[in-house]
């Protein structure tokens, strides 16, 4: 009897925005364990924005996906067998090797979390890179302060909805933006008071502008164009911005920003991060999430698809901004 | 017998590049002077391109200029007459009271250098706020070190020729950008081994990847537009990216850039500033200027515009990138 699995494959490099066709399920043979090998059976994977990214033929955080190969991306699972001393059966892992049911890998592969969460998809959302990613931006790269007025854009979604109630835990005042009434509705569930429903806005930098007469004194961008554009116009001087997506830019190649001369007049901070800089301090970020939810400070939300050949999806509803709160593959 | 003098006057707001019609020279007659003023004749005036900025109805880190008021700018000039103990009559006074030829202020609109230059318009060039600005872009908010790889944008311009050479004696490799034979001859000059003539270049980003094979590790941004948008695409993991000048983007409103999105994957620091916010250390830098010119590890050129009527023709020269060095007219 073979064992078989499947995965999904990256068949073609979109041009402009990704599709479909892109994609391909396929049915794969596991071999034999070899010596210090751990077969992993995913329960979750993760869907990001940043996976728009890899389907580019250069190198950048990370190597482009290859043409006819698995997809990558975070991944929880558990053991079903090990030839490796580390890892037992049963045993909780993360990994990169999502979009894949269950896989062999190298054990310097996978790792088990260091810190316990109350289920295991939170290592990929609330606990895990995106949670980590929402308290990085606002800790580290803008420092937000008690008093401050932030904006943060893509505000329902998955890294967007963790910032929004962490600033308010850093007591700043938030401005968000989500577009349509049912994320703007979440986001008046998460305690946030100055609500852009950017998709019932004609003029973003007037919105903005009047939600904060003052300026704001920070910008978490999930969006890039032109909220990066309205944030620019509404900063006030040494105004900090963390670049921590661009929706609106994976797809497409060009970026007009009206308003890029402000970051000089305004000698503006603005700065790309990337979580996995960050590993070192990822226990520390866990345990204090642990603790945020356990008091109910954090709540969050999850928009799940079942099965892996909805992967392609679930990635794809990211961009026309489908989601809810962190978008999630349950695979087992 | 009236006092008279002549000064520059904004009359209308520029739509798009701005032109002489902007401008108008105005014969003024002076007051007696009033208690705690002073009577200063200017003998050089700077021209900058920050100055498109504040023909804009809008207020950035200055106010924007007034309709049918005199513009404002640095400049240097002897007192004629002080009803003020702090100056008295021959003092070398600095301003903002550019684009006139004789003045009236109270003495707080006027500062005594505290740091004397071998010529008094070196205060306006590579011992003033020029040179200042290369300093602090490449110490304080590149923090460059010996063995780093910088690109300079506009490099045979006023800051940016400085800081071409702060650069080398900061011990970096200097990949120098600027349009035309005399320019980049002039580059050679100052030793910079790795010179774009931008206006021969179909490819600026393939020019500068070819010079910078490994990636650049900090740009020194006077230009924006598709010089920004290439040193994205050179810059290594981590650049510092010193947002200056915008000369591209100054006239015109939007900035396309294809490769914003790589400030997030390189997780790139881009920072505007603004040499007034340095002051405090302006003594010091000028004490360290003058070690280097009199060493001869900095030289300096300037081109020069005599007469307050050249003033708008001065200006507008450095739009048209046809200035090397520091552009100044010379007023007495």
């Amino acid at each position: 009897m073979k064992d078989l699995s499947r995965e999904v494959r990256f068949v073609s490099r979109p041009n402009g925005a990704s599709t479909h066709s892109n994609f391909e399920i396929a049915e794969v043979e596991l071999q034999p364990l070899g010596s210090g090998e751990v077969r992993v059976r995913n329960t979750w994977m993760s869907v990001d924005p940043y996976m728009r990214g890899r389907m580019r033929d250069y190198e950048s955080y990370l190597p482009p996906f290859q043409i006819g190969k698995a997809l990558e991306g975070a991944a929880v699972g558990e053991v079903v067998e090990s030839n490796d001393p580390g890892f037992a059966t049963g045993d909780t892992v993360l990994s990169m090797m999502g979009w894949r049911e269950v896989f062999n890998a190298p054990a310097a592969a996978l790792r088990k979390p260091e810190v316990e969460v109350s289920s295991p998809e939170m290592y990929l959302g609330v606990c895990g890179n995106t949670g980590h990613t929402a308290y990085i931006g606002l800790a580290d790269v803008i420092k937000l302060q008690p008093g401050q007025v932030i904006f943060i854009s893509a505000a329902a979604g998955a890294v967007g909805s963790i910032a929004c109630q962490i600033a308010k835990l850093m007591g700043a005042t938030v401005i968000a933006s989500a577009g349509g009434a049912e994320k703007c509705a979440y986001l008046k569930q998460l305690g946030v008071e100055k609500i852009i429903d950017y998709k019932k806005t004609e003029n973003l930098s007037q919105a903005l502008a009047e939600l904060a007469p003052s300026g704001i004194d920070a910008y978490f961008d999930n969006v890039g164009g032109d909220h990066l554009d309205a944030a620019l116009a509404s900063a006030k001087t040494f105004a900090r911005f963390a670049l921590c997506g661009m929706t609106s830019g994976y797809n497409e190649t060009v970026s007009g920003l009206s308003n890029l001369l402000m970051a000089i007049e305004k000698r503006l901070l603005l700065q790309g991060f990337f979580v996995p800089d960050h590993f070192s301090r990822q226990a520390e970020f866990i345990e204090k999430m642990n603790r945020w939810i356990r008091n109910g400070d954090v709540t969050y939300r999850e928009t799940v698809e079942v099965g892996i050949e909805r992967a392609p999806a679930a990635f794809l509803k990211l961009f026309s901004g489908e989601n809810i709160g962190k978008m999630l593959v349950k695979l087992a």
